[in-house]
């Protein structure tokens, strides 16, 4: 261990005193020094001694659909860190294809004495699911933080992304650059994001063209890439210039239909997607889309849960909407003139 | 609940008492039938009646760098699915640049008397990082699965991808392109993948084109899009004409560092990455990649880890190596005539 005082010291630009002095958990070390010292530790990979370790104050669940899209591991990633700063120990639960259910991970959550559940587009973003799995787990006084989704049956804490104002950015967009055909490549609109960016875009277009056939261009599937795929194949054979897709990884797939059909993106086809992650600025070609406050709101719900477990009184009942921002890449230009 | 049994009814095609039958438990009803029914429940939002929930048999933790690569967040969503499978509870751990570390995580799962530990990429891929908290959590009997690292001082159980083999597939395709002067954008070789990366490299430029000095053409930085940049910049200036990076997140910026100085992939400069998900597919170009085996090691891991907690006796203290395999898209081509 004389060695290793030394390197740390070196490292750390202290004396080893001073390092003693923190390992022994004495006085007359500053907060910055200690700190100093303790990442240097936990950098070089040696454990930290016991008395200087944290302790959980209890698990929080997150529940999310899937790791795999981006935007979910983002919110799991950011929700977990955080939580971790403030002592709590998060359990990411994400669902999977081959049959772990949001009431399998709530029921495991129970069993493990969980304190609390955030839960991210679960069945509180299905406006046809039934509301009493969170009004049981309010009323066992559980605090749930509900993330892009919202139901007045529950009166749980809601964080939402303002997908009315993203779809609104993101029509406005194509608008500008003189597209008037333009399509929606939806997600099922029994889920509320869903069925927000469905009305606004109707809304929005009828608001700007006057009255007309809206509904004729909106195409719903799955939002993946082969539902992004699917609508968008018969959105382009109906004409459209400009596709507004339900999720990045929808306009993945509505990429792969404009080739298909020799179309080039964006001088035939514009295409503006949702979610953003890093690697979509990497795609081909850079896509255009709206990016979910992801951070933001991920801290918002770790305070909104941090508060309930205090218990002090919060927002219940009520919906905090994050704006989110348009990204302009290369997947969106300028409307083709055709006949 | 009467529409509700006779849309479920519906949906399943099945009689109503057939419904009953499988809500109340009783007999009478193939597997199959049952099966189906709770799938549709889950399916039509409804919650499984308490007694057909299945109740946890402990937690399990996956500790993982981080989730925003691909890579980790996949291994997160497959080791979590199949431990769920085995009615054990995930609890993903992921390590965060604001702090949370490996062991401020062993502890909290210590805290919360996980059962057994499953580690991506953590501080035992590290040569240089101290054994012995792995060492403690053997001693404490606490069964641990280790994945891409290896130690011989720790009698765990390691699962890894086969880097060399890897890294040999990768190194082939672009010798039988023509390529001659070949760069390594490796990340830093105190970590194992990246030292077998690294030796596998020279030993196989020096079998195929004899004595050299071939460390001339490896540059190690960090395993980011801005780490491949700095790398890549460097390799391109020294006359590279095609590079191998240490992920694909490097590639990524080998990419930009091509496009800064005005070369086209795969014309000027060809590009493989390495770990593969969904999105490399669809960046400019397609990446050519190596493809962990993220599913077959994930399933391996929930094994090895369901064999350990009932005490069968395994494969402590040795390595299985899971072969990746090359994925050919449009970011690799034959070499560049130059002077």
């Amino acid at each position: 261990m004389v060695t290793k005082l030394a390197d740390l010291a070196h490292q750390v630009g202290v004396s080893t005193a001073t390092i003693s002095r923190v390992l022994n958990g004495r006085d007359g070390v500053s907060e910055e020094t200690r700190d100093k010292v303790l990442q240097a530790l936990d950098a070089m990979g040696y454990e930290r001694p016991y008395r200087l370790k944290k302790h959980s104050r209890g698990l929080i669940g997150i529940v999310v659909p899937n790791l795999e899209q981006p935007l979910f591991a983002l919110f799991a990633q950011f929700i977990s860190g955080a939580l971790a700063r403030h002592d709590l120990t998060p359990i990411i639960c994400p669902q999977d294809a081959a049959g772990v259910s949001e009431d399998d991970y709530i029921d495991m959550l129970l069993d493990h004495h969980a304190c609390g559940i955030i839960f991210i587009a679960g069945h509180h973003a299905d406006q046809t699911s039934d509301p009493l799995r969170y009004q049981r787990l309010l009323s066992a006084a559980l605090p749930i933080v509900l993330i892009n989704g919202f139901t007045p049956a529950v009166n749980g804490y809601f964080i939402s992304d303002d997908t009315e104002a993203g779809t609104e950015a993101a029509l406005a967009h194509l608008i500008s650059l003189g597209h008037r055909r333009i399509g929606l490549a939806n997600g099922p609109v029994k889920f509320i994001p869903m069925a927000r960016r469905h009305d606004r875009f109707v809304q929005m277009m009828t608001d700007t063209f006057g009255p007309g056939d809206y509904e004729r261009d909106i195409e719903t599937s799955l939002l993946t890439v082969e539902g992004g795929q699917a609508a968008a194949t018969q959105l382009i054979d109906r004409g459209c210039t400009a596709l507004l897709c339900g999720s990045d990884f929808m306009a993945l797939g509505a990429i792969q239909a404009a080739l298909r059909k020799g179309l080039s993106i964006p001088r035939d086809l514009s295409l503006i997607g949702y979610d953003d992650s890093v690697v979509m600025g990497f795609i081909q070609p850079a896509l255009t889309t709206i990016r979910q406050s992801t951070l933001a709101m991920g801290q918002a719900a770790v305070s909104i849960m941090v508060s309930a477990l205090s218990g002090i009184p919060s927002t219940a009942g009520q919906e905090l909407l994050f704006r989110p921002e348009l990204v302009v890449r290369m997947s969106t230009g300028r409307a083709p003139r055709r006949g």
